[in-house]
């Protein structure tokens, strides 16, 4: 039995080392794309962004934790959460979270990003109802009126992106680091390099046969994949600064909380309706728009997007339990 | 059309004062009936009494405002909240539920009782989510080691039930006022008795006819409807003290959260099984025994129930959405 699951561990390793053209998943699952007064049709905010074996949220509305379960996601994947602000329908499901991850035995860290006026709110939940969990948990203040790089790891950087509302709030962008190039199998073969030199090769060595010729590295590997990128904005007033800080992300999930005629509502209440949404969209020239984060108000979800497709027809609609590949 | 519906209003009016044989609802409806890891079946808890209009919450879990509008109620007119303890299962609905009360334009006074330790997260809530609300929060501070009034208006008294947990906790006991007796209208009708006299016979007058004789009070009223009675008592390892507490209470919550094989464990978490539950209700002598608070270890609900009712045979098992008229 031990050689049967000792033979696919030692081939993944292999793999992971040549770095083949294979894709690395890169998705966005829709937990929640309400607003604050709550519907029979929708949640509070909230999203998971999933890439290399990671979980970032971003924003975690009340009850987030018992829709996880549900998307076939694990909470104790989530390292990292961004709140955009202080609103109750973003913020109210932090204190379930962690105290079911507690439950659940979590001992790794998790960082909590987000506008410092959520700290206190933080600190009182926790010392109420999870005094001494087995992990840490680490609050790192976003100021929200700058764009700036606020986290990155080996593969991604996430920035801040000033948003205009009625309290501090921000949104988010997530964004691949350049890979490394692809390693040629075939020429691996011809040329029998091997593995050791592998790395060297992936940043970029030529190699050298027994009779000296040089194979240039040009001819060992084909060039990486392209990063992609997803921008989180909600809640807002349309902004024109946002437009060159998300230009040509590959998807934009923007808020449209009402219908085009809203407009003065929407201005009342610091919101976007679709048809500003998606002229956000076109103006950034991203590839694809998700709208969502609807008021109460909106009955009918088709003639949202209707309005925001006869200015940027690549646009869909946001709903619990969607799940994008970008 | 003044007129139609003038009339009926004057009707109402005097059916009241008539105090005529009807019975007023007493009903309880089930919000949440889990425990504090999450599963798919179960919502943390929440329950609902209803009487004479109003409505008492007991228990406040994550996402008991989205559910209110599911089970067809109101949550403007919630007018008393009671929270057994400080745990996340049982209180983190408490600012969601408060944040919609305000946007939806709330201006009556909300009441919540419960342990002194929620007070500090509530403050904090508040300040962050709902700074100006324009109704008043008014927090009062439950002593959960006594047993003691702590609430009563013109026909419903509440009691705190002190029960053993890993935190200060206690249950709540809910008890109807005695009524005034039943005006029995055909003397009303016989004697030619005016409506103005119609309080002083329900207070124990007697009625003097014109030619002296005296109609005495008994044979003008039937008793008052019997009064009615619902404990909750989550969460809580078995406690003597309860039973004469909550002796002949018409029904009985109980936390029953392990299986009665389980009862090792359920002395590690301060919690119950199924048959301390089920002898709580005996040794009670109570009408009728609903229990809930469901470990996630428990995957056969029938068998909890079957349990239960080897030792109380009026046994129910609580699930979302239940409604029980008391």
């Amino acid at each position: 039995m031990l050689l049967f699951l000792t033979r696919p561990i030692i081939l993944n390793f292999q793999l992971s080392i040549f770095n083949f053209l294979t894709v690395e998943p890169f998705e966005l699952y829709i937990l929640g794309c309400g607003s604050a007064n709550p519907t029979q049709r929708h949640l509070p905010a909230c999203q998971v962004l999933s890439t290399r074996g990671k979980l970032f949220m971003v924003d975690c509305g009340e009850g987030t934790q018992t829709r996880f379960a549900r998307m076939g996601l694990s909470i104790q994947r989530v390292g990292h959460i961004f709140i955009s602000h202080a609103h109750a329908d973003h913020s109210l499901g932090l204190p379930g979270l962690i105290c079911t991850m507690s439950l659940l035995g979590r001992t790794s860290q998790l960082h909590i990003h987000g506008p410092r006026e959520l700290e206190a709110y933080l600190q009182t939940s926790m010392q109420t109802f999870c005094p001494e969990p087995d992990f840490q948990v680490l609050f790192h203040p976003v100021d929200t009126a700058r764009h700036q790089l606020i986290f990155e790891d080996r593969s991604i950087e996430v920035w801040s992106l000033p948003l205009r509302h009625r309290v501090p709030c921000c949104g988010y962008l997530f964004r691949e680091k350049p890979g490394l190039p692809h390693i040629r199998r075939e020429m691996i073969d011809m040329y029998e390099i091997p593995v050791s030199q592998i790395n060297n090769i992936k940043a970029g060595q030529d190699w050298t046969l027994p009779d000296g010729t040089v194979v240039p590295n040009s001819r060992l590997v084909t060039p990486p994949s392209p990063t992609r990128s997803y921008a989180y904005c909600s809640d807002t007033a349309p902004l024109p600064s946002l437009v060159s800080q998300i230009e040509g992300v590959d998807l934009l999930f923007h808020e449209a909380t009402y219908y085009k005629d809203d407009e003065l509502r929407a201005r009342q209440t610091f919101h976007s309706t679709s048809v500003e949404a998606a002229q956000t969209a076109l103006n950034a020239r991203v590839g694809r728009l998700c709208i969502g984060h609807y008021s109460a108000r909106i009955k009918d979800e088709q003639q949202l997007l209707r309005e925001a497709q006869a200015v940027f027809p690549n646009t869909i609609l946001a709903d619990e339990g969607l799940h994008l590949s970008i």
